[in-house]
C-alpha cells in the first residue's frame, strides 16, 4: 500500500488541539450561518493572532476561499496577477473563472514560487486595451508554492505598486501557519496593503477549513451574501471555526507549523538528490529523473513531480522524525 | 439568551455516531480528493442504503450540492420546475443562478410545499420560445419545506411527465432521513427516474456533509472537476465521508430521524394554534401573529416566520421530550 | 401571409434617415471599436439630445445593453427591481443573469406596466439577509412595456428612496423616442439620478442599434473591456452610430416616433374592444377572447396576447393611418 | 490624420453589394428574431456555398458567436484547444471564459499560426486530473491569424484524433472567404468533423455581421434560446442576414477576398523588411524595429506590432493597388 505521508500536506490527519477543539464545540443547540458563539470567539482568536480589527469568515474549501476573494476584488473583464505556478492558476480548475465569470488570470515569472519584481512591474505597466482583461488585483502566496517564504518587506515590495495602481490584493495563506513558524510575522499583514487573507486551516493540520480575513472593510459589505451563494456560508459555523480555537489560543498551530518545517529541513538534509529550492517552510523540491521516480513509487513512497520538472516532498505536523529517516534511506538506495 | 433548539434542524450538535466516526478516521496519512479508503466505504454504504449502483460524493454544503447538481442537468437558458417554496427557490441566494451560470427557476405552487400536478403539466406544456427559459430539469423535495412527505408513487407521478420530455430530475435530499423515518423507502428512488439525489447529512445530525448520488451515470464523467472547480472537491474528504459511515452502518441516521419526527408530532400535540399543514417529518407549522411570535422571541424561544405566513417550529435528533413540553407550556401562556 | 405591421415596433423597416447615414457613414476607411469619427459625432449628438456630459457607446443588441449596464450595477448575490413585466424580466430568456452571473430579479407590481410606488418602498424595507439576493437597484422602462408615460417627477419619485439607499438606477429606454414624443423631456434624465441609459435605437426606427449613456462616470472605467468581453463592442462602430445620426441631427426620432403615437392613438379610437391601458405611446392593449384573436390572426393580421392577457398592438413609424384603418375595419367584423 | 487601411481588415467600408442588398432588404414589415424572409434566403444561400444541411443563425459579433459556440462545445470545467495567438485567446477579452462561465484556453504552439500537429497530440495525452480544466473542443482558424492556410488535409489532420477522443471542433471563419480565395473548398468543411462553423461577413466587407453555421443539429437545440440570452438574437434580423445575400449570390465575396489576396501578395513584394510568414492569404507580416515603427505611424500609417514581434499589414477588398505603391514607397524610405 502507497505511503502518503509525503504526497502533500493534506494527507495528514488533523491535530489533537483541532479535533478536541471541534469535539468540545458540538455541544447544545447554536444559531446558524456562522453567528454562533463558536464562530465569534475563533474570529476574535484570528484578529488577534494578526492584531487586526478585521472581518473574518470560516468556509469549507481552499479553493472557494480563493475565488471568491478574488471575484470580490475583480470584475468579470480584468484579470488576477499571480505566479505562474501559484495554485489559483494550476490546481484549482479553473475556480477563479468560474467564480469570477470568467475573470482572468495573468502568469508572473519568478524564481522558487516567489514573483518577480520587474515581471510584475512589466505586467502593471501594460497599458489598458478593450480586447484584453488588464489587472485589477495581485494574488500572493506565502509560504510558496515551492516552499520558499517572501519576509514583509518582499510582499511589501510587490504590494506597493500594485495599491499604486488602485488595485486590490489577496493573500493566499494555505500555509500561513508554515510563513510565521518560518520567521513571517502575521501581525505586519495588516500594514502590507492585504485586502484579503486566506489564512489556511486545512493543511496546518484542521479538519477542511479555511479562515477568510477582510482587511478592507469596503469588501465586507453583503459578504456573507455573497459566500451563502457561492456555497461557503455553512449553516453549522461551529464546525469551521472550532479547529481554529483549538490551535490558535495557545499557538499550537505554530508550533505544529515548526516541526513541519524542521522535518523539511531533516529530510532535505539527508537528500541524496539535488535539492532545488530553498527550503524556508515545509517543502522539498528535488531533481529526479522519471526512472527513479517510479521506482520511488514502487517502493511504497508516494511523492508528485511538480510543475517545475522537480519532485515534491511535502512535510506536515504529522510527519515524524521516523520517517523522514526511513524516506532518507529508502531514497538513499534509489540514487 | 435565545433558545435556538426549535429554529432549524441544523442547530442542534452533531449525533455521537457521527461525531465517533470522524473521530474514527482522524487517523494516520489518506490519499486526497476523495480517494481515500474512508470515502470509498462511506460510499458503498450510500449505495446499500439506496441499493442502487450510483456514484457518490460527499461534499460540505448543501446550497453547493444542489446548485452543482441543477447545473449538471441543465444549460444556462434553460430552467428548473421547483415548487415556489423550495429551498433552492428561496433560501440560497440565488446559488443556483450562479452555479447554473443565469439558468432560471420556475416556482410551481402547490399545497404544503408539494408540487401541485397540474401545475406541473401546465408548465410542461408551455411551447419553447426563444425569449423565455424553458424547463429542462424538475427540481423534488422530501421531506418537503412544510414537513411534509411524499410517497414514491407520487414522486413517480410528478417525474414520469418530466422525464417523458427528456428532462432531468434533481431531488433534493435535505431532509431524506426524515422522509425515510415517516416511511419513504430509499431503496425506491433508483427506480423514480431521479437523476441526482443530494442525501443530507448535516439536518441528520452530522457535522456539515452531504452526499452527492449520482444515478444517470452519463451525468458522473467529469463531476472530480466539476466539483473542483466549484469549490467542492475538498482535500480532506474523509472529514465529510466519515459522519456518513457512523449513521448510516447500523441505521443510527434513522433512530434519530424518527425520534424528530416523533418530536414533531408530540409538539402538535400540545399546540395551542392552528397547525397549518400534515406533520409527516420533523416540523410544525403554526397560525400565529406578529403580537405573539414577538412575545414568544422575548420569552427565549426562537422560532421563524415561513414563507406562507405560518411560524416554523423544527425538531432534531436532539429535540428532547422535556424540551417539547416546556415550549409547549410556553406556547400556551401566549395563545 | 401573415401582416406583422402591428405584431411589434421592431418589425418596420428602418426610416429613410437613419438609412441614409448608415450609407452616408460607408466611405473610407476608420479606425475600429468605436473610436472613428463616426461614432464620436453620433455620441455629441446623443450627448446635446440630453444635455448631458455622459459617456455614450453604441450597442447592438437591446438585451444585451440592458444586461451588461445591470451587471454593471449589481453583483451576482444582489438583486434588480424591476416592474414584474418588465422587459428584463419576461423577454430577456434570463440575460441579467447571465451577463450578471446570477444576479436576481425581483418583480414589482403596478398597474399599466409603471412599477407601485408602495411596491417599491416595501422591497426597499426588506432587511439584507443572507440567505436571499437583496436589491442593488433599480430598473425603470420608459416609455413602459403597456404603453404608458412615466412624467420626470414619477420617475423621479421612484428614484430617489432608491438613491437614498445608495442603489444604482438603469432606464431601458428601448421606446424612448416614443416617451419624448410623448412629452417626456429628455434633458431632465440627467438630474433624476438615472446611472445608466440603454437609449434604444432598433425600435425607434433604425436598424439594429442602442446607445448606452452612462451618466456616472465612474461606472465607465473600463467599459469597453466590459463590451468587448460581453461580445458588444462592434469592431465596426460606425454602422451603430451612423443611424443615431440620421435620426438625431434634425429630429427626425421624435417625428417619426410622434407619428407612431398618433397612428397608436387613431387605432384606440376605432377599437372595437375594450382598451386596457391608456395610450400615452405607440401600443394599444385590447380585451380580446381567444376565438377572436385566432380569427384575427387567420384574417391575416398578427398580433400578440400579452402578459396581463390583454392583446397588444404596436404601431412604428412606418405605420401608415390607412393601415390603421384597415386593421380598425378588420377588428370592428370581428367584434 | 493616420490612415487605417492596412491596420486591420475592419476599418474598410463595406462593399457595394453588401450595401445594396442591405439597402433592398429595408422594405416593408417582416417578422422578428430571424424568422423572417431574408434571414431564410440568406440561411440557404450559406447552405448552398458550404454544400451542407446546417443550421444558420446571423449575429452581430465575432467575439459572441466565436464565445457562445465555444459554450456550446464545452461545460465550464472544461478547456479549449487552440493555437496560443488565437483571436480567443488573445483579443477577445476573455469571451469565451465569461459566455462558458470560466471555460479554459489551452494554447498550443505552432509555427505561422497554425497548430502543430504533435503540440495537439501530447495536449490531448494529458489524462483527465480533477484540479486542471481537461479539453472538450478544439477551435481552428483558417485563414489563420498570420494570414496562413491550413488546406482541408491539414485540417483534417488535427481534427481527427480530437474527435477520435469525442471531443467538438469550432472553425473560427473570420477571414474564411480569404481562405476560400486562396484555394480552400468551403465545400469540404462539412466532411472534415467541425460541429460550428463561424463564416465572418465583417472581415470580408460587409456592415457587421457573422453567420453561426451548426453542422451537429443536436447543437441546434434550443439555439435560439442561447443566442438571445447571450443578446446575439436579433429583433431585426434582416440586416445581419441581408449582407449574406449580397455577397454570396454570385460570389462577391470570393471576388473580393482574392482582390485582397492579391493586394497582399503585392504589398509582400514591395516590402523592404524581411516577411515572416507565408502570405497566403490577406496579411503580411515583417520584422520591423520600434523606432522604425514610430517613423511608419509619424509618416501617417497605421499598423500594429503583433503578438509575434512582427508589424502586420491588412489588406482588404478596398485597399487599391495605388495605397499599396504608395505604402510601398513610404516603406521604402523608411529601410
Amino acid at each position: 500500500m502507497a505511503r502518503y505521508d509525503f504526497a502533500s500536506d493534506n494527507t495528514a490527519p488533523a491535530t489533537p488541539e483541532a479535533l478536541q477543539a471541534l469535539i468540545s464545540a458540538n455541544e447544545g443547540f447554536a444559531s446558524g450561518y456562522g453567528t454562533d458563539h463558536v464562530s465569534r470567539q475563533a474570529a476574535d482568536l484570528v484578529r488577534a493572532t494578526l492584531d487586526a480589527d478585521a472581518e473574518v469568515r470560516f468556509v469549507a474549501s481552499g479553493t472557494a476561499a480563493n475565488a471568491v476573494s478574488l471575484a470580490a476584488l475583480c470584475r468579470p473583464f480584468e484579470a488576477v496577477l499571480a505566479h505562474e505556478h501559484a495554485h489559483i492558476c494550476t490546481d484549482e480548475t479553473g475556480a477563479p473563472g468560474f467564480f469570477g465569470h470568467g475573470l482572468g488570470l495573468i502568469g508572473l515569472a519568478g524564481a522558487s514560487g516567489r514573483i518577480d519584481g520587474p515581471a510584475l512591474a512589466a505586467a502593471l505597466d501594460q497599458p489598458d486595451m478593450s480586447y484584453r482583461q488588464s489587472p485589477a488585483a495581485l494574488s500572493l502566496t506565502n509560504s510558496t508554492e515551492y516552499g520558499t517564504l517572501y519576509a514583509p518587506e518582499a510582499l511589501g515590495d510587490l504590494i506597493q505598486p500594485v495599491k499604486a495602481k488602485g488595485y486590490g490584493v489577496h493573500l493566499d495563506g494555505a500555509r500561513l501557519a508554515n510563513a510565521a513558524a518560518a520567521g513571517f510575522d502575521l501581525k505586519r499583514i495588516k500594514d502590507l496593503g492585504v485586502d484579503i487573507l486566506v489564512f489556511g486551516g486545512t493543511k496546518a493540520g484542521m479538519p477542511p477549513t479555511e479562515a477568510v480575513v477582510i482587511f478592507e472593510r469596503a469588501l465586507a459589505r453583503r459578504f456573507d451574501a455573497r459566500l451563502k451563494q457561492a456555497g461557503q456560508l455553512p449553516s453549522k459555523g461551529r464546525y469551521y471555526a472550532a479547529p481554529f480555537i483549538g490551535m490558535l489560543q495557545d499557538g499550537a498551530i505554530f508550533r505544529h507549523a515548526a516541526h513541519a518545517n524542521a522535518m523539511a529541513k531533516r529530510l532535505a538534509g539527508l537528500m541524496p538528490f539535488k535539492v532545488r529550492h530553498p527550503v524556508d517552510a515545509n517543502g522539498v523540491f528535488v531533481e529526479m529523473d522519471d526512472a527513479t521516480l517510479k521506482r520511488l513509487h514502487k517502493s511504497g513512497w508516494f511523492a508528485y513531480r511538480f510543475l517545475d520538472g522537480s519532485v515534491r516532498f511535502m512535510c506536515s505536523w504529522a510527519t515524524t522524525a521516523e520517517t523522514v529517516d526511513a524516506l532518507g534511506e529508502a531514497l538513499k538506495s534509489l540514487a
